[in-house]
């Protein structure tokens, strides 16, 4: 099988080089093309990321090192060239003001391509799945419904959400599925430097510090799991009622790997601990049965060690894909209590939309 | 005013430095004598404590250096010891098995001794007050019940609770003065390395890392502040029924100053966000009214900054006595969230420790 | 005595706010002016520092913080205001271009207001001097020539090294003026994260991590103590010929205070350890036989544990003023080596300046 | 081809764990018995461990999961178990006093079990070879003289040098391989926590900090290059005369990764800056010609951007194995400067033990 031709929009940032890393050597996808802002437009892709090479996990691939960078606010001519590079759809790991991006991705899936974003802007509008590939894949069905509404042909645009609630909405997910009830969720996060991208938080802020506060975090932290746990009616999404969900987020002295601790009531069906263990660690979804390339073979990892998880013990547990939760006990005024970890620029951002393609093409949406 | 003599039970350790850090040039007390381990018993102060002084802002005092320090396991001759050194009253950091805490410290209380503890040893014994001096002044008022149940003369044990409580207990309390019912709490905390004393956590799990566990933490942090908001029936303390309260205890990598992120439930009588500060920024108490040495003057500072409280631009207001606040926004699964941050060795601790000394002195306890 | 008026250029940035926090109750100095970028210009000050106040030791002084920002690019208007604020000299923290820098304390100086500056732009002026107080008070005599060159009146530009050269400067100076040459000088730095002001250094790149390079700083350390070890000649400076000397500088994920391992040679007289150590805890210079106001009382302190000194144990030492030593051994390679540490925002930059104020106001050149 | 039967003694410690991560797949070694200190004893590997398992990259293996930990100390008995395992030989990362490692590894080789050691116990014996699998391979040739002076028939004692001088050593030696004397060197090493073995050094000590003293690592980093770029002469080694050198060694807040500045000077023919980036990214050894499982493909790699090597992005260059140097540059007092670094735990410890075991195969001397 040859591969499907990529391309990465937002290239040259610590998400786009996290999309340049983790594609090299994936077995359906190849990158051929890159855009970037206009200061790296132009330029090879080796030297538009020299000295600022971030991405987990070693040395910038020789594959993508020679791509020549394109401008990815200069539409038309990117247009032009994504075709050249016969790019078959893009990750946008667009970095810019959420109209630009607006703009940007809907100009690229009216042009026939694809788009599978990281980014918030296109996240709340009715038509566009918000997928976590464990979760909602049929979400992914609404593209029909998105290409109409829009008069689009061959394009789309899916997203996928935000890094802060991969570490319990994955869970959450498993006992709703499996027929438990969650009414009401307080959750407290330390997330990860990396989740501000680079140059980000001042290392002035975080050394001997931490900082309560991340601007718009809570906001999603508390809403995006209400529309992935939402159903399709009538060609637009509606998001479930519950759970009720309270966000705190703080930002921590961690390279990688945001953490939640959570405190959960379940509606008047209560399982027991060792039922609920049994329901996360058993856990499987369509990535694993059908062997997605990016997909971790176990998407929740249940440790049972008193002090885990730990960011950087466990954020690269299933190829930094999993999620892995530890200390699940009684709560005082909910139901249980449990801590959840996944590494934010896998799960929470490249990776994670990696897998969302692989699940698109799997759909037949791509490829 | 001649100044009242003082020993430190456990003066070797980071508690103990503190208090001999604090207490220097403190305008009622004086350290006369310092007991640590057999270790130390014997050694100058200063050789005591050579390449291990910790305590905050600062060198070892030229008063203490010089004390010669006895042998805390060796009752007996400590006992001789302090009342050589003419010794009115000790406080209590001792770092060892719980029943030998009890015993020493009900021992030096059976000798005449006052103890003021830092130990978690006998705070749930039912005539023991547990203090904080803003919040609970009048359960020193059950010292002469103890003294009676425990046919003890001028002796008796008092003592502070844990520092992971100080973020969130006195904002608490200040609401309820305020006649606002509070029904339930959930809080998770990020602790400073210093509560776990030197050397404590090893850097290998404190450098691009947090631990979600600290032993015996959350319980002490969900139960302690039930007998401080409680009450004193027939010479014994009863609980408070209410806050129903829920905590995570996280170690994080800062120095010292414990944050804790809070969700609150009020009864029926619910106050607005703007009620709330008024509260909080107009709460003063016993030791503000009486100007006690070690009281802060504001014990509640509201900030306005949406990113505060930080530990270490906050950790040190009030003479790192008071409680600082922010981030007061509604809630969606219960009614307000906040942010609360306390020094964790000095309100926490040691400082807490003397404060709660200066109103045992007002009280007319000691001295 | 009334107090001197003082105005601060670059007042919003890192070391600006030093200046003002540590001209706080100045019992010679009192802050009337503060310039600053447009951007905070026309602001009180304290909205201009509004959730950016990063100065060592607490809160916003309260006379600082009604002051009006000036813009300092504006060179007529911000005179006047200087004039008006009866400006008697002014502090330069500017933090913009060379040339720029340049044109502008020479536009102060040039109006008859003198500017003593932390900014590295005039420090190669041959006659301009580079003071440490302690080490060159006398190079503070090239004044008259400096205005007699440049056709100026009252006004004139004394400037202060680089930060790092502050941890082995004045050891090395103590040495050489009890007698022995010093020929060559091997240092290697680690250097704390507020040198590069905020938001400076990405927090990306100190967690975990270290930085073997600072732009421009191992050529300032290397020359810097040169000019500053050197004499006046015929009006202008002539550079030391010894120490050769060679620099590593670390960035280190530390906030304040600079570590300095040095490795020294001697010429053909070779002191004793113990020599050495007389020489460096007997040093005082004038700063401290005059008792200036922000001079430490010991300059050079001698630490005898095998690990010190240590940033964030002896940074504060003697005021923040002091450089602390340890460690001194022989070399195998050279003759001795020792480890040096100052506190960079105190010593090398705000408190440095303000110490050479001291020094000129002594000397007469301001006041 | 089957595997050869390898036994880790002090397997549960950190550097144990290392080795048993490492040989997991090896293609010439398989683990096949583990030994510890008396407390570990009798456990499963996996119990031994738990919660405490710390090796870089992961989970702990499934085939040493289930070895039954020996009692280090109890010789004859371990001995018995380590027949029993059938085991070729053993590689000691034994934890205990000099005394006890050198009476136990001595053992061992007098019972006929060759021992690859990394503890420093054995490093200065006049007959055992100190080994840098790319430096001094045929320093292996001693063993026979080591047998025949000890009277062992198989047995023999292998050592590796100490972590701390990885990163200098091999790009010095290949220097004098090009034939360029080195003459002098002054090294300040900016060193990983792990080098201390958990729990190791505390939290208190590198948060906002770092400590410029290593107990003993100065005088390893001075003298053990010396060795191993000596001679063997009648049976025992003679140290090289040149380079002298100096050595401060500091602890730095990093995981992994040991970092050194490197100050050289050359003998009378010196090379230029372009000439020695040849040297150095031209230069293979044995292991490399040979390709050895362990060795990495480039043993010196040379970074061209100013501010590498950083120990988070390039410790694990070349399976963590490879040497990255950086910032190549004249030097005032010297010749040349550069910056060095290495991966403590894996070519400091582990890796470059397994390397060793390599070679000793491959001449024969194991298997």
């Amino acid at each position: 099988m040859s591969k499907i031709p990529v391309g990465v929009l937002g290239a040259t940032g610590m998400v786009g080089q996290q999309y340049i890393a983790l594609l090299n050597n994936h077995p359906w996808f190849e990158v051929h093309y890159a855009a970037a802002s206009p200061r790296s437009a132009g330029k090879k892709y080796s030297d538009a990321v020299a000295g600022r090479w971030v991405a987990t996990g070693g040395e910038l691939p020789a594959g993508a090192a020679d791509l020549v960078v394109g401008d990815a606010n200069d539409v038309s001519r990117t247009l032009v060239a994504a075709k050249r590079g016969d790019c078959a759809f893009v990750f946008s790991a667009l970095d810019m003001g959420k109209e630009e991006i607006q703009s940007l991705e809907e100009a690229y899936a009216a042009a026939g391509i694809p788009v599978i974003s990281n980014a918030s802007a296109n996240r709340w509008k009715p038509d566009i799945p918000m997928l976590i590939a464990e979760v909602n894949p049929d979400h992914a069905d609404i593209i029909p419904a998105q290409r109409k509404n829009r008069g689009w042909d061959k394009g789309f645009i899916a997203v996928k959400p935000n890094c802060s609630i991969q570490s319990y909405t994955t869970p959450v997910y498993a006992l709703i599925r499996a027929g438990y009830e969650v009414k009401r969720l307080i959750v407290s996060t330390m997330q990860a430097v990396s989740g501000a991208s680079y140059p980000g938080v001042s290392s002035l802020d975080m050394i001997d510090n931490i900082i309560p506060y991340i601007g718009g975090e809570e906001e999603k932290s508390e809403l995006e799991p209400l529309k992935i746990l939402g159903s399709i009616e009538g060609g637009s999404f509606r998001n479930a009622e519950y759970p009720k969900l309270s966000a705190h987020c703080n930002r921590v002295p961690v390279v990688d790997g945001h953490t939640a601790c959570v405190s959960l009531e379940f509606g008047e069906k209560k399982p027991s601990l060792e039922e609920i263990k049994r329901v996360w660690t058993e856990f499987k979804a369509l990535p694993q049965r059908e062997s997605f390339p990016m997909a971790p073979a176990e998407p929740i990892i249940y440790r049972e060690e008193n002090d885990r998880p730990q960011p950087r013990k466990d954020r690269n547990s299933g190829k930094a894909m999993a999620v892995t939760l530890g200390r699940l006990r009684p709560c005082n005024v909910f139901d249980i209590r449990f801590v959840g970890l996944s590494h934010n620029t896998v799960r929470g951002a490249a990776g994670g939309g990696i897998l969302n393609a692989e699940l698109l093409r799997y759909k037949g949406y791509i490829g």
